[in-house]
């Protein structure tokens, strides 16, 4: 854990007297360290983020800071959450080889990570406004999210290990507590640090404060949140959390990683690229020049979902067995049948959990404190409360009555016929 | 933790000079530490246990084993258990003071806890066989299920809080270990440990390994065993854990306690009361002369549930708030009404939970390793394994079909048909 009395915040020339300091990394970096480029990149909320390059080569740093960069340091926030980023990253590496940032070196007790320089790399996000589709994309995303959740699970686990792993990461609740608030509570009361687009959306958060069936929908899905570990989470595998080129693909900053139930994790990929859809249309410059990737992204949505089940239920059937559904409870024809109709029944509970945090997801970026750049860089305010109120209009529903969408087809489905909806706005 | 380097079993003389050096022990006790009558009175599973008395007073010494005592060296079992059940029975003091035996002294290195002396409390399960009837039993059970479950819940802790205490028991895996393969797994597959009325009940046995649907059911419900971390649970709070006098009640032997699903110790106490009025045909000398009790149990059955829903809710409109259901999301006349339909809808799902845990519960005590002397004392195999199966096909239908269960009158109702039913017996 970070010992405060040891941490000190490594600005610029300390941290290449830091890293000069570490034969392998000297080595990788190359020339002399008065030489080596360092620049602070972090566009994120919490951390500090340094790309060093040298002659040779370039790392990415990434250094927690005791509070939240966002806000000041009137918001602390553990140090502790670079350890954790740390476990996670590694355990992903083991799981999930190539699918994150290759991990160089850690220090514990200033909460710094020194990690692979991803080149030419962007966040996905802003290939997304940008229209950008990537191929590679869904088979990378699926393969990460069914290796990382199910290895990590009951299905494949014995439960002493499980238990203890739940243990490892119990320590990170400051960063759950965010999410507790920020994504479960927050948006749906009059909160300081709530913000949208006004006075367009006003009348509409209105509804959702006054939205009581919503609440209940939110307090179960938070209850669900804080008390079924389920699976080690990356815990905002947003699209602002992945790194792409047109075939690679990285996921980063696992930092609010827990044990959490699974559906947050795969919600969160299909929030951020309903998101996406429905920001295209304020992005339009003339009608239609987005079409394609409006078809491209719907199509994700679907692939997303169908080829995470179809991994996942084929690591269940061919991979490790953990102490849950005993092979030796299900032998012969007949339980063998048996399993597999209760392993279908699995995916659909989860796909009902899926869609409720998908909803979850969608409604905290529009009215909490954290907006994504998908709405946000919509100049046209009308334009970009449009595309807000279509977001929200989906996710009401989906959190609201999640088990009637039965398939992610009727969740493309809805979101096509919510795509062309006029909202009426306030203001 | 308990070192196995600084532990050694105390016998009679090695414990007689450890509490003889123990002042407080030693006042307590009176007299001289030669005159102190010290007997081993264990006839649990797992652990030694001392009844000692001097001149003034009487203390209760459990010492864990190395091992499972009904079982011997071959089965070991860590000694860390007997500071969970310290943990636990510290905590239960707090939320239910009165209900569990008063803690003296406790060492974790030599696994060992000094508690008062319960006398002239009984083993609630002898009390039942012999058709003792418990005035006060409804009122102290439901007080302990209910403090103890709600305030260690999400529904009363902030979610840190939760997720620390969820840490410090997870260490007790080797424990819930053994409930996960003996409740949830054994009986429904062959297992060399497993025994039951044979070969009377040699059918009901094939059967029930060869019954899919109850699998799948026993499965889920080892599943939510293992990864639905609601509450502090006792972990085992079966009538044999329950001291009794017609007036008292004190709930002992807390070292399965980990954070596990409510419904499992409320499942277990009414499992245990059913088992009890299944069990009592078969202890009649004359028919009928055992109606009394009968429908004492059946009502008690019925009280447990309604009153520990009574409190539980009782508590939650009342007592602390934790971070799941947060009060300013349901303001206003509308929100209080629908947060309490909310509340009703959860003691709902909690329900179904229970009736599912009491049937696993009641399926063990019949075709696994542990039995019970509700049954065991039947001396005449017909008339024993007569009650059993009574037993089983409540619980099937339980286990199966939980959620048809609505309310526990559905379930006393559905006893009452069974038990004047006839099986079919093998043999």
């Amino acid at each position: 854990m970070a010992q405060a009395a040891d941490y000190r915040i490594l600005h610029e020339a300390d941290l290449r007297d830091y890293l000069a300091g570490l034969p392998d990394l000297k080595a990788l970096l190359g020339g002399e360290p008065a030489s080596w480029e360092i620049t602070e990149v972090g566009d994120g909320n919490l951390n500090l983020v340094f790309i060093v390059k040298g002659a040779k080569g370039g790392v990415a740093v990434k250094q927690a800071l005791p509070y939240v960069r966002l806000v000041g340091e009137s918001w602390p926030l553990p140090l502790s959450r670079a350890h954790y980023e740390y476990l996670a990253l590694s355990r992903q590496a083991q799981l999930a080889p190539g699918l994150v940032p290759a991990l160089l070196h850690h220090n514990d007790k200033l909460a710094l990570t020194v990690m692979e320089l991803l080149e030419p790399h962007i966040i996905m996000r802003k290939g997304l406004v940008a229209a950008t589709q990537y191929p590679g994309f869904v088979d990378d995303i699926t393969t990460f999210m069914a290796r990382t959740l199910f290895f990590t699970s009951d299905l494949a686990l014995p439960a002493a290990e499980k238990k203890e792993a739940i243990a490892a990461f119990a320590g990170n609740h400051a960063l759950c507590k965010i999410t507790e608030d920020l994504i479960f509570t927050d948006p749906y009361r009059i909160a300081e640090q709530n913000r949208w687009t006004a006075p367009h959306l006003d009348g509409l958060a209105a509804n959702l404060r006054d939205d009581m069936e919503l609440h209940v929908a939110i307090s179960r899905l938070k209850l669900k949140f804080m008390a079924s570990p389920e699976a080690l989470l990356h815990g905002d595998l947003h699209t602002g959390s992945i790194m792409v080129t047109e075939n690679q693909t990285r996921v980063i900053d696992p930092e609010f990683a827990f044990y959490g139930p699974m559906g947050f994790d795969v919600g969160a990929v299909l929030a951020n690229l309903l998101m996406a859809y429905f920001a295209s249309a304020g992005h339009e410059r003339t009608q239609g020049e987005r079409a394609a990737f409006e078809v491209w992204v719907l199509e994700t949505v679907d692939k997303v979902w169908n080829e995470f089940a179809r991994k996942f239920l084929d690591l269940w059937r061919t991979g490790p067995t953990g102490d849950a559904y005993p092979t030796s409870l299900f032998t012969g024809d007949k339980g063998a049948l048996r399993l597999e109709a209760e392993r279908q029944a699995y995916m659909q509970r989860l796909f009902t959990d899926t869609v409720g945090f998908a909803a979850a997801k969608t409604i905290r970026r529009i009215f909490g404190l954290a907006h994504n750049i998908d709405f946000e860089l919509i100049e046209d305010p009308w334009r970009r409360a449009i595309s807000e109120a279509r977001a929200v209009r989906l996710a009401r529903g989906m959190m609201v009555e999640a088990a009637a969408f039965r398939t992610i087809a009727d969740v493309t489905g809805a979101a096509r016929k919510v795509r062309d909806w006029q909202p009426e706005l306030t203001g």
